[in-house]
């Protein structure tokens, strides 16, 4: 698979790289990166040989954000339309690619959130608009001490987007939440440290290897059954109204690991072993109820 | 419009003033005050040329809490009925003002929540009981060196209202919130600042001025429209149970800003000067479903 | 009552003292302490006498995690089901005990959830898988400096169970707690303080001393129900989707609370003495919708 705006490489432990490449342009995402994007995390970083994956951006930004360059309608829009919240709710899943409503930023994090394995964010440089807000649907975030971080949009008249309005708060809390949106502000990578955004900070040239090892310490040895039904577990149930939803998921995803890797798990440990599980991401069992 | 127990002051900039102002009782809260200040986020906060509110208290003090010394049944409630919660459900939409049932500091923090505009509070002193469950629907907290916040309600053998059952696990976490509730002590202000309750410490004489700074940077040169919605999304979709829902919401946000002050906001950037912005928050659209 | 697997013991100030205690495993779980556990709390502990409740270990460690020395089919499941998420949620109400189903680490802590007292965990020592996960149900988390913390789940290929992706990020954010549940380390005290999973480390000889001095600072001179009832709140409106559920919910909490012990302790407010209050947590009023 080749993309015009992206390198994708998968190494011979399954930890994907997915760098956003636009080396002219500080990797400025725009539509042709938008679609690349979900094609990668809807298709590619579900194949089995993927364990987990890293996002980084080539040379020195992560992503420039909106690509505003073009001028004009930059978002693409259907002006001729007004929508409703009902309406917009019929578009989920009757309209196509572009429908001219749907935020195109959403569609990528939905897809990067669906995907059941972990994402490591390895933020090398600006990250800025849809270059800050993606990294928020990726489960860690590892930041060079030159990054910088900037929820822009209420500079430009917009809100943050690409569903930033879920994953904030619920990594750094309502309050910074608000303020670093409302202040739309360029963030240090101190400052997005101290905050909670950021996981860790690195030295640039240490940032890929700490990424890479810890994406290793996540798969390798590991059941991809057990990480994506855990990945799916904390996202649901620490959104969920009350424990006893929590209780139902959880019954279902111990019962189907415990009768699957999970008997291997336990015969390795006993057996003090190393265990080969076999279990396939690609095949979850259900337990979320539609 | 002039208060009893309350003043208020709009400057140049939009940033108003809201000062608790009972000088001669630490500025408890009682009946009126409640009335002054659930009308003041109804009404006069609501103009357009309210672009941020700063509260704060005169004096030494923020707010003393519920002012007890009237004794008797302080909280006016009607003790004939022995409500249900379904029944309570239907006072909601039915009751007027003071119904007996309803808690007063909730129909306050649920007018502050509801005003489409940064809320500030510049705590300068004791906050305790209401005095410190209102600061918590606020966006951001600031406090004085010599503030002191109380959640000490079980002390007098009641629960913390005003919604700040929703709002304090969110600012501090669950674990910090059941502490603090339970514990019903005086806090310093570094241990609420230690404990995130607090954005940041201030001198006594820099408080005011360092709320000032914020709420400008947060409002000098922004669209009042863009603002309001950010602070929808990021309540709402920071409390819903999954991402769609966020992606629902910030795309019918995103259209609404892209077809309106957005489209000035790309201008500006790309011509290198400062955006006009024309939008309301008297007139934002509606992005959540009833 | 006397337990296979546990120690129970009321001091006069109503603290209960539970201890896990099987001193040649590490006091790892079994089958019989989930059922003495459950037992406790949804029993012993409802006690009027009952206040609070520290939970410890015998001797230097506090759970080893699930026993798993049986071998075999240690979860007790029947693998003759492949039940759907709906035939689960119909086994909630309709299944017996040990239904092959329900996990146990769930039964146990939706009984610690649900107990309307507060809950600390003094951490001992070794608190692994169950060991760790049922101490996220409790409210707040001591620790000895010798405390090691595992949701080692990932390391078995199985997932972490007893509703712990409810607690989890809830107490530590989701970005602390995916990286946790991936990584499937053993944590030492100091990480899981830094990551706010844990309230205050001790050392070793303080660390009971310290749980008791917190556990009374809550209860001594308190009302039951308003523990109680602040307790719900904090838990079900903190993952609330709205303010306004919580206002109903405190509105009627505060009501009862009000004309109950409230009316005595605004009294000895107002009369500068010591509260009497006569409330009981096994007559808690109902502020939640079924």
């Amino acid at each position: 698979m080749s993309y015009e705006t992206l390198l994708w490489n998968v190494d011979e432990d399954g930890i994907a790289t997915l760098t956003l490449h636009r080396p002219d342009a500080l990797n400025a995402f725009n539509v042709t990166m938008a679609r690349e994007l979900e094609d990668v995390f809807l298709h590619e970083a579900r194949e089995d040989a993927v364990k987990a994956v890293v996002v980084t951006g080539t040379g020195k930004a992560f992503c420039a954000g909106m690509d505003l360059s073009a001028g004009g309608n930059v978002f693409g829009l259907d002006e001729s339309i007004r929508p409703t919240p009902t309406q917009l709710r019929a578009h989920l899943t009757e309209a196509p690619y572009h429908d001219g409503i749907r935020d195109t930023g959403g569609r990528l994090t939905l897809a990067i959130h669906a995907l059941p394995k972990p994402v490591i964010a390895a933020i090398n440089g600006a990250a800025v608009g849809i270059g800050a807000t993606m990294t928020l649907a990726m489960d860690i975030r590892l930041a060079s001490t030159t990054a910088r971080i900037g929820f822009v949009f209420g500079r430009l008249g917009i809100v943050p987007e690409a569903c930033s309005s879920f994953f904030l708060p619920r990594i750094v809390g309502i309050q910074t939440a608000l303020e670093w949106v409302y202040a739309a502000d360029i963030l240090t990578a101190e400052v997005a440290h101290a905050g909670r955004l950021v996981r860790s900070l690195h030295e640039p040239d240490d940032l890929l290897p700490a990424a890479y090892e810890l994406a290793r310490s996540f798969v390798v040895d590991r059941s991809p059954v057990a990480l994506g039904l855990a990945k799916q577990l904390l996202y649901r149930n620490g959104a969920a109204s009350e424990p006893l939803e929590a209780h139902l998921s959880d019954s279902l995803a111990m019962f189907y690991t415990s009768i699957g890797d999970g008997r291997e798990g336990v015969a390795a440990f006993l057996e003090k072993r190393d265990p080969t599980f076999t279990g396939r991401a690609s095949e979850l069992p259900t337990i979320f109820e539609e």
